[in-house]
């Protein structure tokens, strides 16, 4: 690649003047700007991006710091984010915190360093455990504005884009309800993270509205064989005539466990997911699942950020978009 | 934030003299260099890391660049870059080409000009399919390195690591021959990659070996449903007693397929699928898998960037590493 050294040094002029050249600057003359813009067009010379992005002090770049890359809901967010930024002219850059509260100070210090012009993210799961929001608040104080999804931070005066987890949850559990369905369980392996939380009080909600009706809970540990759990659950709990999953796996086990049991899904047992299409097709009969819209939360943190890098809102304009889940009703429930 | 023209402001000095004093340069007094070093920490000075790296010449950031983030396997294999490009002090940037040739050079072009120091990249199915490798051999004339994993261009000649997809395949097949099996279906929805034709050619040459066998390929499309497909090619062929699949959803699709149609797995049926362990648990009974290690690949292609851009090894030795699958038996399988 071509400096501007070398093209200085071949024309015998200074670099300030060659760069002076390519910026069509008035102070240089006419045949100068010609005989620097042919040799630079002969090289193929590219300006350094860095050296640009220094000068205009703008990088032109999103930093996005999630969690788990491994996660399939946030790997669309990300696909979404990207795809929003790309048409006005965003690049992003990505951080993984791995869950860790200290991986995401470092990321984000890392990239608050001149790299990026604002942030997008999801919290950690201890970062959630640890409710510490400092390393947020110092960066938005450096002038670099957040915009959280997902995992949110409710300490934390940001814009927001989040699922309705309460909402949907209640409203599927009130559905298998008015099917007559008596013994609703509830099987989460995210108990851990705020969503999760949330998840498991929407079903609460719904069966204590009902009499007679108790909660019947199974929470999956990382280290648990979420297979044998669930099979075991249902296998005690032979009064299941429903289930309501609070994340993407725990359905479409769920539905092989009960056919496994000898159960007919959905004549003894229904199933409901949370989960994307492709988990929906793994099962038979195709699981109903409740849809988050990963790419649309993903386009729209992308579009607040943008607005505030842009200055088309207010500073403390600060917004929380809630993208409403649905459910796409399969064969998995009557 | 404060900037070294604001230190140099209210100390009195050149911006070039508090520049100097923070790199302990021997041009600067001592009472000076302690004036501007405590004031710096007094204010949390930190340098501006575009302007570091611009003098240095040196990111520190390796770009990667993946076709789909929606695949688990790349998510996995970006996972095991990130851990450990970190250990050297490398961040990385992620870009995400989209399966699009024209995504791939622009990500390329864009991550070229300044901020990174060498790249990790798979390509895009287009870049495959219309077998274009300038782009390539441009950036590496600039002087930045490339690493390829998994889907590569043999053409290119960088640092490769790939996975030992005929073997597996064919190992695979030959395992079920010796469990006498008679009449075994390959299935893909990857026929369109690189990696995809070689996994059914390790099929069809063990297929082959065997007299009075011939193969039984069914290959699903984008838009098809495969659901439907793998039931209806199931039921059209009554005779299978053992299904490959060359990806990671048809193999859990097939085992739940066959037992919707009153197949017992693995006694009438045996499936081997080419996935990861959470796929494997989805399915009752178990998948038996072909793992890809998935993290490992990622983890020597880092390896294999860092040696290079620490010029720990001669420019005209490029390594091939191929990291091997193993089968991890569970009961879908006799």
């Amino acid at each position: 690649m071509v400096t501007l050294k070398q093209l200085a040094k071949e024309l015998n002029v200074s670099i300030s003047t060659v760069s002076k050249a390519l910026n069509n600057s008035e102070e240089i003359g006419e045949e100068t700007v010609r005989r620097v813009k042919e040799l630079a067009e002969l090289y193929n010379y590219k300006p350094n991006k860095v050296a640009l992005s220094l000068k205009q002090n703008k990088t032109k770049t999103i930093g996005v710091i999630i969690p788990d890359i491994l996660n399939h809901f946030l790997a669309k967010v990300l696909f979404g984010i990207e795809r929003e930024a790309a048409k006005y002219g965003y690049n992003i850059i990505t951080c993984i915190s791995n869950e860790s509260l200290d991986k995401e100070k470092e990321s984000m210090q890392f990239l608050a360093n001149g790299s990026v012009d604002g942030f997008i993210l999801s919290l950690a799961e201890e970062t959630q455990m640890k409710n510490e929001v400092e390393h947020f608040k110092k960066t938005m104080a450096q002038g670099l504005p957040i915009v959280m999804f997902d995992r949110v931070a409710h300490d934390v005066m940001c814009d927001k884009v989040i699922v309705d987890d309460f909402e949907a949850i209640y409203n599927a559990t009130k559905n298998l309800q008015a099917k007559k369905r008596k013994n609703i369980a509830f099987i989460s392996s995210i108990d851990g993270l705020s969503v999760g939380k949330l998840r498991e009080r929407g079903y609460n909600k719904a069966i204590l509205e009902q009499q007679a009706a108790k909660p019947l809970v199974l929470k999956i540990k990382k280290k648990d064989d979420n297979q044998k759990k669930i099979y075991g659950f249902l296998k005690k709990n032979p009064g299941i005539d429903a289930v309501v999953a609070a994340d993407s796996s725990s359905g479409v086990i769920a539905i092989n466990a009960a056919i496994n049991l000898g159960l007919k899904v959905p004549k003894d047992i229904s199933v409901i997911g949370f989960s994307s299409k492709a988990d929906s097709n793994l099962t038979f009969p195709r699981l109903t699942t409740i849809r988050q819209h990963a790419k649309e939360i993903g386009a729209n943190a992308a579009q607040l950020l943008i607005n505030r890098l842009q200055s088309k809102v207010l500073e403390e304009d600060v917004k929380t978009i809630i993208v409403k889940t649905s459910i796409v009703k399969c064969k998995s429930t009557v």
